[in-house]
C-alpha cells in the first residue's frame, strides 16, 4: 500500500515536473512549489530537504517515465526494424507529452547543466549514455535478425536517430514549423533505408 | 571614427555575450554586467535602457557574428559541394568558439524562449528561418551546378544538416564524448553521398 506521504510526494513531483518543463530545473524552488501545490514551505521541506534534492527527484521521475513510455514498450516489439521504429515513434510522442507543457526536460536540462559539474549533470549524462546504448543494442539486434546490413555502424545509427529527434524538438517548438513532423519522418526513413542490407 | 561610447558599448556586449553563453540570456542582468565590467549600474543604463534591450543587443551581435564567420565565408566558396562543405565546417568551428565558453547562444536561447512570445523569440526565430533558407539555397545551387541530384529535396537537406549540428552540440558538450567529431563527420558524409546524382 502506498502511504499518504508517498502520494503527496508524488503529487508534488508531478507538479514540479510540469513546472520544470516550462522554467527549467534551475527555475524550481521549494517556496515556489509550496505555493503551486498549496502547502507550507516547511510542509514541502518534510519531503525534500533541499532544492537540489527536489531537482534530482524530478529528473529521476522523468528518467523512469522515459523508460516506461519510450524504451520498455519498444523492447516488447519484435526485434529488428519493428523495435527500432517503435523507439522512434514512442520518442516523438514523448516530445509532445502534455505533462511536459514546455517540452522535453532532458533537452532543457542539458542546456542548464552542461557547464555545471554535480549530481544533476551526472544523472543526466548517465541516462543519455544508457539510451544511446539501448538504441545501439536495438540496431545490433536488427543486424542479427537480418533486417539491417552486417557492416552497419550501430553506434552511428543510434547517434543519428538521436540527432533527428533533437532537431524535431528544436524546429517544432521554436519555429512552430508545421512541416517538422514530415521532416523528421523523412529523415528517419532515410536512416532505415541506409541501414538495410 | 568609432566614438568612445560606441567602444564601451561594444566591450560590454562582448562581455555579456560570454556571460550569456554560460548562464543564458535570462541569467543576464544590468547590475551583474556592471560588476563584471567594473562600471556603475547607472553607467550601464546609459548604454542599455533595460535588461531586455541588453539581451536583444547581445543576441543581435551573435547573429551578426554568425553571418560574418559561418555564412558569408561559405558563400565566397565556389557554388555546390565546396560551399556546402564550408557551411558545415564553419558551423562546427562556431560551436567551439572560445568567446562562447558555455556553448552556442542560439541553442540555449531556443530553450529559454520557445514558450515565451516576445522580441527575443521573434529575433531568434527570424534568424533560424533565414539560415535554413541560406542552407537550402546553397543546396539548390549545388543542384544547378550538377554536384547534387536534380530531385534533391533541398529544404530536407538543410533540415538534416541542422540536425547533425544540434546533435554535435548536445553530445560534445553534455557527454564530453571524444567521438562526437567523428560521428558528425560521418553523418555529414552520408548526407553528401545521398545528395549526389
Amino acid at each position: 500500500m502506498v502511504s499518504k506521504g508517498e502520494t503527496t510526494r508524488h503529487l508534488i513531483l508531478e507538479s514540479a515536473l510540469a513546472r520544470a518543463s516550462l522554467v527549467g530545473l534551475e527555475g524550481l524552488s521549494i517556496g515556489g512549489m509550496a505555493k503551486e501545490v498549496g502547502m507550507s514551505k516547511s510542509g514541502l521541506f518534510a519531503h525534500f530537504a533541499s532544492k537540489v534534492e527536489l531537482q534530482q527527484q524530478v529528473l529521476q521521475l522523468t528518467i523512469d517515465r522515459f523508460i516506461d513510455l519510450v524504451i520498455a514498450p519498444a523492447f516488447r516489439q519484435p526485434r529488428g526494424e519493428p523495435r527500432f521504429r517503435a523507439l522512434f515513434e514512442n520518442w516523438i510522442r514523448w516530445e509532445g507529452s502534455d505533462w511536459m507543457p514546455g517540452g522535453c526536460l532532458f533537452i532543457s536540462t542539458a542546456n542548464e547543466v552542461d557547464d555545471r559539474p554535480g549530481p544533476l549533470r551526472d544523472l543526466l549524462v548517465e541516462s543519455q549514455r544508457s539510451w544511446l546504448e539501448a538504441l545501439a543494442k536495438a540496431a545490433q539486434l536488427g543486424v542479427e535478425v537480418g533486417h539491417f546490413r552486417h557492416d552497419l555502424d550501430c553506434r552511428q545509427l543510434a547517434y543519428e536517430l538521436y540527432s533527428i529527434i533533437l532537431a524535431y524538438h528544436h524546429f517544432h517548438r521554436l519555429l512552430r514549423d508545421p512541416t517538422s513532423r514530415t521532416r523528421v519522418d523523412q529523415a528517419f526513413e532515410r536512416l532505415i533505408r541506409d541501414a538495410k542490407p
